[in-house]
């Protein structure tokens, strides 16, 4: 029953992630050393290193992980939802992700590693570029609108990290509607 | 003749912080040693010390002089001269400042020398919120615009410090001016 197995082994691994994830938010991408992964997964180096190269490989696949489930939510719930999502967040957890987008300046291996997880993201801009299509005013290029939202919801993000007052949500929905919204 | 001396004191202290900041920017906040700092700014670590107390003391200066410099931009060049100046500032100062904020999070001693130097800044933020005023729709808090503008700006820096595109100025300034511009 080769169907079965796939399917626990993409929960072990989602386990994984989830418990990883924890980890990193707790003692940075640096401080998060392989006896607390093991600690956090109850799993062995070998055990994690069964379904995950190294440590740079399982963070990588739980920044992944959350930049897949915040475009769904964006896709499904809309910006609304996003910033919702974004409220809700471990603000440790978006910290340590800001942090290693930025340490991915300077640390080579990191950068190739992240790279090559945004290229998959990036695969799937043009039809999410042409589903927010609809939703946006229709002067100003998509490619703009998204560059634009994307830099807003960092910089909420960034607020969440460094524990600052986001603005409140109807007044974010009425702002990011008259900068983006149809217009009428 | 004090007056000279206190003259020639605040410029060799400029000289400090600009020496220190592209040393901070190249080798990041943690990577600047005091050897570094010392070749950087061709003084011996007395020689600093005299001036700034320790190499936080020193990093929170410089980061404390930018802020000045980018706010008192915004001030007199409103945000699209705000915008133009993040666009020419370099991208790897951006990123230490940044990483210097999420390291904070965790850094208790970081934490409260950054504070002190936002709550030097805060005490100006009602002048500064009462001259954005004018400039910005009055049904919505000039302070949640204020915090709105923050973080996408923010955000932008974001985009620089990781080496991702800006969207183009003309469409960035009407999304601006769309979002929190009078309402004609």
């Amino acid at each position: 029953m080769p169907k079965i197995s796939d399917q626990a082994k993409a929960r072990r691994r989602a386990q994984i992630i989830a418990d990883a994830r924890r980890c990193f938010a707790r003692y940075g991408y640096e401080g998060a050393t392989l006896p607390q992964l093991e600690k956090a997964t109850g799993l062995t180096r070998g055990g994690i290193f069964h379904y995950f190269e190294d440590k740079q490989a399982l963070f990588v696949a739980a920044a992944a992980a959350s930049a897949e489930r915040l475009q769904q939510i964006w896709e499904n719930a809309g910006l609304s939802g996003l910033l919702e999502a974004l409220g809700a967040e471990d603000p440790a957890w978006i910290a340590v992700q800001l942090e290693a987008s930025i340490r991915a300046r300077t640390d080579r291996s990191l950068q190739r590693a992240l790279q090559d997880h945004t290229e998959a993201q990036r695969a799937q801009a043009p039809q999410r570029l042409e589903r927010l299509r609809p939703h946006v005013r229709d002067d100003i290029p998509v490619e703009q609108i998204a560059m634009f939202l994307t830099a807003l919801v960092n910089g909420l993000a960034l607020r969440r990290a460094t524990g600052d007052a986001l603005p409140d949500p109807a007044t974010l929905n009425e702002l990011i509607t008259s900068a983006v919204g149809p217009r009428r």
